[in-house]
């Protein structure tokens, strides 16, 4: 176990950037609130952009690059999006330096001023639904069920390696329908696609459910999101899909000729997930002795580390090994070898336990012998002796078990930090103690929402997609309700 | 044949942009300079892509990302290279926008200006040394093999889709040795892998070489080259490979302490193409039918036309299709059956061939009957009929031998357009007929390659890596050469 670094009792926020800076992942860079992401934590990313990928373009979707600029006057078109985005935008307002003139380095050159002023996108609503005008003219032209791999940028004032930071990575669907009722089918879908990959890939189980109005996307007609609980008993919104209506067809003009000849606005959909998923997967899983991985988000699924005490054991050991890795790569497994002679056994038992690698493999002289190999369990920490025949099926059943044992227990503690709050006190209570996800009657208006936000921090977090309507009456304000809703604090 | 779209002939330059936009690759954005790469050009791009990452990672390389954002201040610490980049930036001056006044829209918040600017990405070696300043502090951790895949700006006054345009996508590769030696063999080894990149998957002969004084990158040692021919005898550079010596250690401090216990800079190589490939690509294969695609990058790698008159006969047919494309899926080809019926048999002839898809199938109920199908191939128009048994079989070898056929027609135009010229006169000629690759000799400085490039606008492209040294007179001054250096008009 690594010494000095902090657990989740003594200091969760520490032991999370421990976590951040120890495994590799990201660090703080020079510029203000912008993140370097590393290349362990580069690597998880793109297995989730891979997953994510094969989902999109399964469900029809293709990819596409719009500008990574958006003209000011373009923000100014659909009012709430701008009202939601004005406050912190990057903008681009000179395309030249030149040398200063005391010969100090370069300066900004004000002979070189934009004519107006470009944003960098936030979001990409705006600058693509200008461009759909000139794709869509009739209704055959729709549905466009088009996805963008890209970075944004919003001047967050508090930022947090992976949770919030002022550039980060994601992707951004945009699709365009004939009817309302094709576009609401694309918001469900598409968030059931996000639950689909926080349970299957990620192992965190998810609540489905739409926003309240105050907490709805800027430009949305409703705004439906995955919540995920951390260890913390905080919520982390970890993806939206947004049902925008026709307000930006309507703010950039786009219309089509119906099958009966008449002229529509189209209809919107956007939803997006971030690299702050990065963020999630750490914070759903990660123990005291640092990372722990999804297999199928690993970067490393299986790592052996061979024992040896001379040259003449270090050859045997290693050869067995490569043989060993050669038989578990066979079957897609991402194996590593670590066969360096500059580090020792124990240091990399450390590394890669902190590191989060699912599986670690350890094989010395006697194993050899033997015809066995030890293998430990990141998720358990328990250690087997296991045959290494048929070790290739063992790994990837192990895999497996820890694939599910990891969304077994994120349920459990998930199911365990749900609770109910009938009163005031109650829920106020429950805030105190261990936080988690607060199922409460709520009277239904932004005005109690906000109060119970400026009282305790919480906010709704959502109101679920289930059928469990139940009346009763608002733990805030004690007006009639007819469901309870989602209340915790959040990332 | 597509009435409504240039020739080469009749007008090189409008018969690119005519592909580019007709063939659903790009089209120009409301921001000036930027493009929007549509889904057809993006599933391009993305083949590229993949494929390069799969070289980059077997070449020992991971991925990592660095902000989008430079502080200004690190752009004037390695001299060289702010003078270079300084002049096409697109500068951040502010954080946040506000209602304006006069409610005409949203302004610059003035209260919301940075204490120093920032510089979006025009490429990234400024920002990445300042990183490397704390991932290097002994030999142990070099060397660092880094790539990342990014976009960048440069604000170019005249921009072209693909070939110059602001922002663009690309890759860019950072590397940190020990040994200059070793750094030397990485910028090599990267050039290796884009000629085999651009040879093997674009289907483009290229000239490795390097470049001279004047056209190395700002900042590089040596700047490595390889350089592609077009149809309109210019020539296209289409990646580099930098030596960049101990300069961006120096300017940001990145020094190792070695095996004998020294401290010493760390050396550097830095390497990248672009979205420009895809330029590249167009200009290559295309002909006046449209695009034309290698197989290896193409989005669809064939197509299968139905053919019917009634509904019967659709049904019959399309069962049929199905089948076949399954039975060639299972190769692992890229098919697409257009069997939609809105669309006119000759409409989606015309339509897949100026989308330059490699193979087309075309089945109707004759050819059901007689288990046989047309199979058209998009390089030389040739139209065959074959059996429907082994129909995977012919597919695929009919894409590797169009795959070839590229690359050995592309070879032969090169060959066609490669000349010598032994005195001015001839030099002019050669330039003011077909243009092409002229091999001349050069007295090797910067005044002379200034002035030809004045008076003729050919630039050297490179200095050939070969080893035909072959002793001569500068085709302009008359001063003495060591060998013949390939010069070009260039995008």
């Amino acid at each position: 176990m690594a010494k000095d670094f902090s657990t989740r009792e003594e200091n969760y926020s520490k032991w999370y950037n421990d976590i951040v800076l120890r495994a590799g992942l990201a660090e703080n860079s020079a510029v203000r609130g912008c993140m370097v992401i590393k290349p362990y934590g580069y690597a998880i990313w793109e297995k989730m952009q891979a997953a994510l990928d094969k989902m999109f373009k399964d469900t029809g979707h293709v990819n596409a690059y719009f500008p990574l600029f958006i003209p000011k006057s373009f923000f100014s078109k659909e009012a709430d999006h701008v009202e939601g985005f004005a406050k912190e935008c990057a903008v681009v307002t000179h395309y030249r330096l030149k040398n200063a003139p005391d010969g100090s380095g370069v300066v900004v050159d004000e002979d070189a001023k934009l004519e107006e002023e470009l944003v960098i996108r936030p979001t990409s609503e705006t600058i693509i639904w200008d461009t759909y005008r000139q794709w869509v003219q009739s209704y055959r032209d729709l549905p466009i069920l088009v996805n963008q791999w890209a970075n944004v940028v919003r001047w967050e004032m508090r930022t947090r390696m992976f949770l919030r930071t002022a550039e980060f990575l994601w992707q951004e669907g945009h699709t365009a329908h004939a009817t309302e009722q094709e576009a609401l089918e694309e918001t469900y879908k598409m968030l059931d696609v996000y639950a689909d990959f926080a349970e299957n890939f990620m192992a965190i189980p998810v609540l489905k459910g739409v926003k309240s109005e105050n907490e709805r996307f800027a430009g949305a007609l409703e705004t439906f999101c995955i919540e995920a609980l951390m260890q913390d008993g905080k919520a982390l919104q970890a993806g939206t899909s947004h049902f925008l209506g026709q307000n930006f067809a309507k703010a950039f003009d786009v219309k089509f000729a119906s099958k009966e000849g008449t002229l529509e606005y189209v209809w919107a959909t956007s939803w997006g997930v971030s690299t702050r998923l990065v963020g999630a997967l750490i914070m759903a899983h990660s123990d005291d002795h640092g990372l722990v991985l999804p297999p199928k988000l690993a970067p490393i699924q299986t790592v052996i580390v061979p024992i040896y005490k001379n040259n003449d054991q270090y050859d045997l050991v290693c050869q067995k090994a490569r043989e060993i890795k050669e038989m578990i790569e066979k079957r897609g497994v991402l194996v590593k070898l670590d066969d360096r002679d500059t580090h020792k056994p124990g240091w990399k038992f450390n590394e890669y336990e902190f590191k989060g690698v699912p599986l670690r493999i350890v094989i010395g002289p006697r194993d050899v012998e033997k015809g066995t190999v030890e293998i430990a369990r990141r998720d358990t920490l328990e250690k087997q002796i296991v045959p290494i025949e048929n070790l290739a099926q063992t790994v990837e059943q192990l895999l497996g078990d820890i694939q599910q044992n990891l969304f077994r227990r994120a349920s459990e503690f998930r199911k365990n930090n749900t609770q109910t709050a009938d009163t005031w006190a109650e829920f106020k209570d429950i805030l105190d103690d261990k936080g988690g996800f607060i199922m409460a009657h709520w009277d239904g208006t932004a005005e109690t929402e906000q109060k119970i936000k400026e009282e305790t921090k919480a906010t709704i977090r959502c109101i679920p997609l289930d059928d469990n309507k139940e009346e009763g009456r608002c733990v805030y304000s004690g007006n009639p309700s007819v469901r309870r809703v989602v209340f915790a604090r959040a990332y």
